[in-house]
């Protein structure tokens, strides 16, 4: 059944564009443990899930990202977690240091949108992760993507997609300003 | 039947790119009451609308924009409204205080697009859009979306689609000629 | 059966983004009649085609473009018809008097697309269209869109793509050469 | 069987925006033969694959693009080749001379994208292609679109979204870099 709620929201990330080929991961907490997308799976077809604890070695077919989502769990309340690359947050994050959406949307549910730094698997980047996502459910991995916690998998994809409209609106705005 | 009907237009606009995530809303008018999509679902699988009066207080789980659409539906003709979030219409929101499009089609159906202000789900707000949608069926709200209103679910959702298109054919338009 | 070709075309139209809302027609030519889509319908539920004569009155539920359609089967050799306004076509429609495509596919098939003048549904643009259609498959309406003819359906639809295509390309290498 | 996995990529190229109309073409290899789509194909729809030899003439269904294909085999040990138009891959390769990503996928799997010249279907293409795929998975053709091969035709899907993926990253940040 988790199955399905994963790819229920790997459908609607793919749908939206947020992510393409098999880039992306998505993951849950249970307790002690962590339900997270295999590697090099399509967010669309995840097919099982890999469960893994919040310590130790993780089994090879885990996300090659678990170690970050292991750290948002153990740092901040997020109960699900989706890591994906949109377009214009990608872009934006390489332009900016902080993200100031100016649409209302993000300018209420996301009012600054931190960048933080670290190479995609490291424990460099689990640690700036998740102290971006202790008060806030959003950040930003410069030149590389979104990481968005919230209560359940729907919020996280929620702040994805937000993530990636407020950039978008930032980026063709900030473009005919200086035009 | 209803529920059906919601479904239908929430895939239209999904599949325009028009709305993401849970954003975005639509309603209908029966008479003296209006049945509105629930607040927080995603427009594409709306599940049962919600329907409320006129007047007074409306049920918790009703859309949070649904003093816009009774006031449009108080103060305009239109029996039906669709809210959305197209990426470029908020961008162009932004950056002008009324659109003039320059595409045949907006230029024929919608000469002049007005952009109003006001945060979501305030009287404010609702004051402004339904006073815009009484001589026509279309209305920005600036850094937030498009209000359309029509005779039914699937005219508002035409000038939706209308107001992006003619929002990304002047964007594009203008960057060239800035450029 | 001809009613599922029409579908299979507007499906493809509006999964490339090539149309939206209900905009956008298609047609066939039979002997001395055509086929074309009713007025108002979306292309990818098209429903039954219209089957009108070549001379004469349309019945009211036929595309308000058949004047165009029709002028083209009268003076040209193509068979098929597709009438889109994707955005980036039209964009450059705006820009430019003529469509030089930099990209190789747009260079070999289409090495100049004409830009023509007249507002929809009218003999000028009927004229105009039919005109720049004779010995070429692609041409651009100023503001409004792309007629495609071909020998079928499909070759009517790859120009359309083809045009959208071309006109990107060319859009984006003009912003960074001129940035 | 092997109908349904190129359909499966297929779908998988113009989900994603990668291809569009016929456009576009794929191959595995098989020992000493290869099988590759049709010519004029949809990739979502390709049909019965043809199968070729290493040498002498091709059956005229198959791609135009079948030198390519068969010059790459021979040269280097891919497995499996996409071809695909994707539009920011197409500006970057007409304004580039070669794609350095600055995206955190691109820079680790692709750090730099080789950009060739020759005209569809040529000799001079196949070999300009085969020698760019010797030492890595990626290469762009000027205007025309890339070519990308691996051990499975889902890893040569994916060289072909990273390879639009860190164009269009490319193209938006040199926009406002530039701006």
């Amino acid at each position: 059944m988790l199955d399905q709620e994963f790819q229920r929201i790997g459908r609607r990330l793919r749908d939206e564009g947020l992510v393409g080929g098999t880039f992306g991961n998505i993951s849950v907490r249970d307790g002690n443990m962590l339900e997270i997308t295999q590697t090099g799976c399509y967010l669309d077809e995840p097919g099982t899930p890999v469960r893994i604890a919040m310590i130790g070695n993780a089994p090879p077919q885990a996300s090659s990202e678990y170690r970050v989502h292991r750290a948002v769990y153990l740092e901040t309340p997020h109960r699900a977690i989706v890591h994906a690359h949109p377009v214009h947050a990608v872009a934006a994050s390489i332009l900016y240091d902080e993200i100031v959406p100016i649409d209302s949307e993000g300018s209420l549910l996301c009012p600054r949108i931190p960048v933080v730094e670290g190479a995609p698997g490291t424990a460099e980047l689990a640690r700036a992760v998740s102290e971006a996502l202790r008060l806030r459910n959003l950040v930003l991995v410069r030149g590389h993507g979104t990481f968005a916690g919230g209560a359940n998998l729907d919020e996280a994809c929620l702040y994805t997609s937000l993530a990636e409209h407020a950039c978008r609106v930032l980026l063709l705005v900030e473009a005919h300003r200086r035009g």
